[in-house]
């Protein structure tokens, strides 16, 4: 059965939806694609936004296509801390009791009522992966990273999809207490 | 056998020598007690010191007492990104081949030959601690913390001295991507 697959390392990001695209690039603003991402159809795009807290502001925030459904912004711990919001550790769409966030864009504001976490750390497996490494959707397992910092990640979520590429996604804090880099193998422990 | 002890976060800081210190501060300088730490006789200080790498700067970093030997600058892997520098995780005070800095000071400033380390994650015990938790000094161990972001640190330091109080430290990286606070408790994994 398999057992290594590659690492890489997020950092701070927003998914917009459409309506809050428009009022934050204009109406009938489409987001210009700057390159393309790991997982098929994501891009990371042009566009960048302000997010803004009760504490502080962090400037010049990536934003990652396609538009979504809901708004969303994946912060680290640290960033939570510098804007002064108290960002959940949450999967990817789960946004429910999240704080919000205000987001400025050159063309407008929006004042999200909720949407700002810290994703969850997760696996992307194709369902032909999923199959060759023995692991189910929603399952929790543990991964093990080598090296002068090498750790072993608990409760890391598996996320099967025919859309995926096999792929683990830590953010940098993560990443960095690890010491891998992108690209790095890393090991599921059974 | 004990095996549960608190962790502590280190944000980055600067150790200095006595003539660096002079060099940054004013010749005659002391060092100006902020709090103590929960080392026996280490303390934060109210200087602090601009970090000046070659891609960017670092503002306002803390200064710890007392004066030590050799200057020494521990940061993080994000902070080394941010300011340019390849630093090593190394053990404090072992920090032949490590980049240096320039430090920048009310008074002048240090450029560094070398001394600019990521701290290698460790555990101070008393004598006693040691005894109590069946380990001794140079030691590596795996520490094992709780919650939604529980993980296993390997390459555990053990440090072992009459003059220390039982702590782990890690910096805020390490703590931030296990989600754990200042006086959490963590578990050595035997």
């Amino acid at each position: 059965m398999k057992n290594k697959l590659p690492i890489a390392l997020s950092n701070r990001h927003v998914h917009l939806s459409e309506s809050d695209l428009e009022k934050l690039f204009g109406g009938g603003h489409s987001l210009c694609e700057l390159k393309s991402l790991s997982q098929p159809g994501q891009f990371a795009c042009e566009e960048k936004v302000d997010l803004v807290g009760p504490r502080g502001t962090i400037p010049g925030v990536r934003v990652l296509g396609p538009t979504r459904d809901i708004t969303q912004v994946e912060i680290s711990f640290a960033d939570a801390r510098k804007l002064g919001v108290d960002a959940p550790v949450k999967e990817s769409g789960d946004i429910e009791g999240s704080p919000g966030l205000k987001l400025v864009g050159p063309n407008g504001e929006v004042d999200m009522e909720q949407g700002a976490i810290v994703a969850a750390r997760h696996i992307h497996f194709s369902d032909k992966d999923a199959e060759e490494f023995g692991v189910s959707d929603g399952e929790k397992v543990k991964i093990k990273t080598s090296g002068d910092r090498s750790l072993v990640f608990e409760n890391v979520t598996v996320r099967v999809s025919p859309k995926y590429s096999l792929e683990m996604h830590v953010d940098l804090e993560e990443g960095n207490a690890a010491g891998v880099s992108n690209g790095d193998l890393v090991e599921i422990i059974r």
